[in-house]
């Protein structure tokens, strides 16, 4: 199933290229009071909500999605978790590159751990990137993004794909500095997810799949994710064991060789196997 | 005023030692469906609430706070916001022991930029730190911390306490390591907030407050917010430079000189002038 959120909060169901409107399916979710729910409530009653999903899809006419505003297909999570060099060409390249990090050395993902980005930052596709600061180095990053289905708490490795609620592509914007990561990465619109949600039972295997990422059109990186250095399952693993994963809670998995500078009036595009395509402008 | 969050996602208000229950006054809050504010809506409605407040705690009796399960005193915020090194003092302890930050070089915070703590890591005075890891070094950070009113992008430092709505006591636990701080202090348990929030009118001029911090009734740390690096209007002013700031954001101001580790069994108190003190188990 791929699932998208448009226009104003309206949640779609996509069939090839049509999005049918199937907001009446979330009635279920309920009204909430304060002290609202802090996880995603779409998420975490998905499986439930799938057959209204299915069937309201039948009753009404699709859109195409093209002539859509497609916004971020998670409204509600808890963190944006995210994996820095955890490619090996990726870590090379940021050892060969002084502006890439700007410290004395770059260290490996085991001792540099697993960062967090503001939700305050998250966009969807059609939203755009805004730089404030284009006299410094603004970098694309395409990542493999999964969200988290359910509870997670010191989940193995070899359990931790039942976790795993569905995946899309993301775009992990950086400003390049000496600034710790989560504010580097955490200004207003530098995290992108789109254009949908690829369900895990649809999506399938995520240990080999080509990522590619173009600027106006030229490939910048290329990769498979094969070539993690700890795959999706270890992602889970590891971060379990610090903190809870709550529905709704977003795994960019980190971003290969080729990250470079955009500007403003750049389009870019990720293309991710089995999900499609995130098409962003740089505003 | 004193407002505390207790028992049962109970709103209670405080005067002298006996809180009023005037969870009644969120009625007005409303009911929201999916997707829901991501916002704090208590803190983006304190002005309103306030006369409801006053007048139910008028009519209930209050119930001394030591007899309550402390919560949290904010429910739902969006970014738990920290600031590193942002004492002098801390800043040469850190570079004199190699325990506290496994780099290189500790740098100052001007360099190192503004962390993040996860929002699933916040836990309020009773619900106590439970420690993951007890073969690493779990040090504990008392900071004076402020609650953000209402939006706030690119906001000069002359004009941040405007966006203060209120000021509560901050635990800031961090296992020490190399990885990134916002996965060492983002562990569950690892951001205690409390006892209370003073609102900002009655808190006043947050620049010269004294902070102390005991563990076992010993004194670890204690210092005068006056020898912060950066105070908070200059880290409002910078971080809203980078994202947008939301009803309900916290930020960590820095902790002093004196951190130092904890154990199962400890118990920490932070007191900040005018505010009050946090008393934590260490679980």
């Amino acid at each position: 199933m791929r699932i998208c959120r448009f226009g104003d909060n309206r949640l779609g169901l996509l069939r090839g290229e049509l999005v049918h409107d199937v907001t009446g399916a979330l009635a279920s979710l309920g009204q909430h009071s304060y002290p609202l729910p802090t996880h995603d409530l779409m998420i975490a009653s998905l499986d439930k909500l799938r057959p209204e999903m299915e069937s309201l899809a039948d009753s009404v006419e699709g859109q195409p999605w093209r002539d859509l505003k497609l916004l971020a297909p998670i409204a509600n999570p808890g963190k944006l978790i995210a994996a820095p060099v955890n490619y090996l060409k990726h870590l090379n390249e940021a050892r060969g590159d002084a502006e890439i990090h700007h410290q004395g050395k770059v260290e490996e993902i085991q001792r540099v751990g697993i960062f967090l980005k503001a939700t305050s930052s998250l966009v969807g596709a059609s939203e755009g990137v805004v730089i404030p600061f284009p006299d410094r180095r603004n970098d694309h990053e395409i990542e493999l993004v999964a969200i988290i289905g359910k509870t997670a708490k010191n989940v193995a490795a070899k359990d931790a794909l039942e976790y795993v609620s569905a995946y899309t592509v993301g775009l992990d914007m950086t400003v390049r500095g000496p600034e710790e990561r989560s504010m580097r990465k955490s200004i207003d619109t530098y995290s992108v997810l789109g254009p949908w949600l690829v369900t895990a039972d649809e999506f399938g295997d995520p240990s080999a799949v080509d990522i590619e990422l173009k600027v106006n059109g030229e490939t910048r990186q290329r990769a498979n994710t094969s070539d993690l250095v700890l795959n999706l399952q270890q992602l889970i693993e590891w971060t379990s064991s610090y903190y809870t994963l709550h529905p709704g809670d977003v795994i960019f998995t980190g971003t290969p060789d080729g990250v470079g500078q955009v500007q403003k009036g750049d389009v870019v595009t990720a293309e991710i196997e089995r999900i499609g395509t995130l098409r962003v402008d740089i505003r």
